[in-house]
């Protein structure tokens, strides 16, 4: 939110409407125009908080963010696996919906222009960040609790996010789904064998 | 190559040019006026033989993948770990140099492109499947030689390239060279153990 007087109703209808037009266009054609077309409150109300495409997909990604940190999860109290677990989910859904892959398309172009635009960059380090943090946290309560294996929890983290981005970024970039549950299959079977399972050998 | 008249050598021109354009401007930013202010030859001969960013941009992927398939290896006399090292090498280098990193910025904007460009899509299809095959059949040989774990070749091969994408589009899209070198010493540590290593256990 570029205003703090914003009604948080406000903006929820500015992102939804942001949400809406990039799963229907994808990030490139997108304009201000379009998602205020689908702005279901005054358009003059939009441009008068966004001026440029760019503010408002960079306050857009900061939103995301914010949900984001909300659901990962990821408390003292909870189980390390079914955090784990849950965090993968989150990240790459085992049967994404037809609309979650048109988003996480988008997205992808929204990051291709990271290193172009420092306002897109920061939000991606920031959710980085917080993601690589909960998963490595979990990972290491894991190890002290006994349940996992003695892996890096830092090293384990980013690896496991980095290939959660690829198996992404192939599946979209190829249009092949059932690349991305294979993968993704892959990637679950080696947490079980190097970082949740087996502890005892 | 869209005219199986067009020199060899002048190919190579209007691609080198197309190549020092990516690396300077990035993919969006990169017009078929630039690519021509980068060839050495007569400009209205680049405008001949395409007529679109697109048709050019597709051609250079084209080319960018018969040199990748002659540079990959995997002949049936290759050592397989030694070939399966050095196709994680050329895909990810240990040490990429600045202008090794501003090229895969500007590919990892094409391929997020490739979702809204057949042209695109076919050709990182056609490359996928040439990287895969040639991993995959590496780490066959090295089952079948008893040098390798007893693991299911094709998986393994799209679980290996997902991750070193996945490493690349984080590294590029959060700009951390570090990460890269990091997430890539896993990645090696992991098909030691998993893949390559300790095959009497």
């Amino acid at each position: 939110m570029n205003d703090a007087g914003t009604p948080a109703d406000t903006r929820e209808a500015m992102m939804l409407a942001t949400y809406r037009a990039l799963c229907e266009h994808g990030y490139s054609d997108t304009t201000i125009q379009r998602i205020a077309d689908r702005f279901d409150k005054s358009k003059s109300l939009l441009y008068y908080h966004y001026d440029t495409k760019e503010k408002l997909l960079a306050d857009f990604l900061g939103y995301l963010l914010d949900e984001l940190d909300d659901e990962l999860g990821g408390s003292p109290g909870d189980d390390p696996e079914a955090t784990l677990r849950s965090m993968i989910d989150r990240i790459v859904p085992a049967e994404p919906t037809d609309e979650e892959l048109r988003f996480r398309k988008a997205l992808l172009e929204i990051r291709s222009q990271a290193p172009y635009h420092q306002s897109y960059r920061e939000q991606f380090v920031r959710s980085d960040a917080i993601i690589v943090t909960k998963m490595a946290t979990s990972i290491e309560r894991g190890v002290e609790q006994g349940t996992f294996r003695d892996v890096d929890p830092q090293r384990t983290a980013s690896f496991v996010l980095s290939s959660l981005y690829g198996i992404l970024e192939r599946g979209v970039t190829l249009e092949d789904t059932r690349r991305i549950e294979r993968d993704r299959a892959f990637l679950l079977d080696l947490v079980d064998a190097h970082v949740v399972g087996d502890v005892t050998s």
